[in-house]
């Protein structure tokens, strides 16, 4: 394969994670290495950014701010929900894109996200050979819903889990702090896939965790569930239930909808949006029982609570920049980089190569197999799964007692 | 003051923090060590286990289970919201207290709470030195909202700090992640004083926290919050607010009541049970302005998030525990440890002693002069005060990645 030079895009999209910066961070710092890649452009809230021509020269950023993109939670370039239409259809947008790569003279196009970015990056990718400009594109996973078709587990997922199964036992510590019974049910993200739900049976694992965890793998039957709570609560006199956003009911009607003031909206992909779910069942179970009900939303924390991220993680998601620009440098293209776990014990996680194609829009669920019968519950083939992606701990430099999160400068690119 | 010898009783009191197993591993492992207390009880569900007869013999637990408390959440033993009727009208509480105390030997008892619970233990004292029950009686403070009088800070408050200013960090940056535009709303623990909420203003000293902060100090006036939220969203495209949960309006009505749906009840002090605050005021936004809002609950993590408390906290909760044994023996009695800062820079704090009938049921508020003019943000002397109880992380061991927490046996006491 001979030599491509040029400048490279990086774009970071969807749903941000505690270590998708680290991901870009391993994406950046290689190509400002690579003797290929003549400039390293970040993209101001993924393909918008390349659509609004803002981007911005990370040669102009201090190293050391950008060696602590590697445990600053969130975006640092921005992100977007954007949807690229059918080409067929619409080709708008990739008229756009292709021009501003031959203004750039961009020849690499790194795209760091989930399902959806995926199909993005495909397109892009696709399309680029379709009008034979040659670019090398390459996505780089991320999620923290560890749904991504092909890959042993995703960038971002370790972290939320990691804080999911932490913040599971600190709250099980609280909720068992008095005698007068109480039932605690946590919502936890994840809209088709239960993984990051799941993650809190790592914290029951350790013998602090919830007594009863329901995945939206399954279908959800408020009678069922219910009963299971009142067993539990007869029982111990408290239980706690942890519940994934997503869990609807066998016709695939959400069970947050099922609040009379909870009416659903859907973003610009078509999913609805979810929320409020932790409120409606307590407040079910409340009127049902009588017993006293408490209800957690983890929220945002769970995708962005940096302090709390898995060391696994954090190396893995900067391997996965690291390895999407070497091997683009090295000729591949349309491909995203997965990992694949050549050993459980020790744990050893190496990179692989998929075809876009093959992950866009595919999504993976939790192995019915991992769930327990009555589907309340994870299976220990589940804990040997997610148990080696939350450890160790972040280096995350202090100030003060806080954080010292990256700063950047963001200084336009031109031509 | 001539020695007491007896068995003490360690209770734990009123809402959990992360730090109030760090005060009882204090007292209880001095009092282990001393040589005129002859034994050393906890008593299950603070002042609950004592009428009930159900107290722990702490010297049958393992000492580096004991040890452990130090970095582990809530309270080990049990805490409880019992409150003490007044001695003249009904002394069926205190008369079964006395009966308990001589059946062990009592002689030392610590009392390890907040507002309410330096009430119980102040009318413990009284009632003991009424009846002339040689007992040396001492309150252990501890409360997140940190509202007790005569103490620079309470236990507790430096950990829930630490975390609402980490937390209101990872919001900041997950909050600018898009360029569409969002109104964040974060609701804060503190039923009357505004301390726990303020601490979100060490993000924004940080450089990444709320742009407005409302403390239930001063009056909440519903649409100067709309025109303060919409100023800073014109200006900036986003904006995040930080509320505590119990503002209230001009009339005293908790803003948390103004959702048609939320019914405010009340707990076994009278105080209203607050909740939903957040998303009342974000489905009051979003209906008064279309903007996308989020709303955001830290809800019991803010209490119990012992893997980013304090180390300054930790030390210093473990140092009142102690202190409370040791001035016991000494021969003081009636008092609770306070803190007073002797040196702001470098910080310092030294224990005192204050009376308990002193303490008993006075709220401390943020000092008017350090919320700016417009009542929707703090100012320097409250950074300068509150900066330092965050510093220093806990040494919390690890397994597995996730916290190893103190397990205690709690082996019955016989006599």
């Amino acid at each position: 394969m001979s030599e491509l030079r040029g400048a490279c895009i990086i774009g970071q999209s969807g749903g941000p994670t505690s270590v998708i910066n680290a991901s870009a961070y391993g994406a950046i710092r290689t190509a400002l290495d690579s003797d290929s890649i003549t400039r390293v452009l970040g993209a101001a809230h993924g393909i918008k950014g390349v659509l609004d021509d803002v981007l911005y020269d990370m040669s102009k950023e201090d190293p050391a701010e950008l060696e602590r993109l590697k445990y600053t939670p969130s975006s640092a370039l921005g992100s977007c929900r954007y949807k690229l239409a059918d080409p067929d259809e619409d080709d708008t947008d990739y008229k756009r894109i292709l021009e501003i790569f031959k203004k750039y003279d961009v020849r690499y196009f790194f795209y760091n996200g989930g399902n959806d970015s995926m199909d993005t990056c495909n397109k892009i990718s696709k399309y680029m050979m379709k009008v034979g400009y040659e670019c090398r594109v390459m996505g780089i996973p991320k999620t923290i819903d560890n749904d991504l078709f092909g890959t042993d587990h995703c960038p971002g997922y370790g972290s939320a889990a990691k804080y999911v199964a932490t913040s599971c036992m600190e709250v099980f510590h609280d909720a068992n702090v008095y005698d007068t019974g109480q039932i605690t049910i946590i919502e936890i993200m994840g809209r088709h896939a239960g993984w990051l739900c799941a993650a809190s049976a790592l914290a029951t694992h350790m013998g602090a965790g919830p007594d009863l965890i329901y995945l939206p793998e399954l279908a959800f039957d408020l009678d069922t569930f219910l009963k299971d709570v009142m067993d539990v609560y007869n029982e111990k006199g408290k239980c706690i239930a942890a519940v994934s956003e997503g869990i609807h009911d066998k016709d695939g009607k959400f069970i947050s909808e099922y609040g009379s003031n909870l009416a659903s909206t859907t973003d610009s992909f078509g999913h609805a949006q979810l929320g409020g779910l932790a409120a409606t069942l307590a407040s079910i179970v409340k009127e049902k029982t009588g017993a006293k009900v408490r209800d957690i939303e983890f929220s945002l924390l769970q995708r962005c609570a940096a302090h709390v991220a898995s060391e696994v993680d954090i190396e893995e998601a900067f391997m996965a920049g690291k390895v999407a620009v070497e091997q683009a440098v090295a000729g591949v293209t349309d491909k995203m980089v997965a990992f694949e776990r050549t050993s459980q014990d020790p744990y050893k996680c190496e990179p692989k190569l998929i075809d876009l194609t093959v992950v866009a829009n595919v999504e993976k669920k939790v192995p019915r197999e991992w769930i327990n019968e009555d589907g309340n519950g994870l299976l220990l083939p589940f804990i040997d799964y997610a148990l080696p992606l939350i450890q160790g701990e972040t280096k995350l430099g202090k100030e003060h007692g806080l954080p010292r999160f990256a700063k950047l400068k963001k200084v336009r690119a031109t031509v």
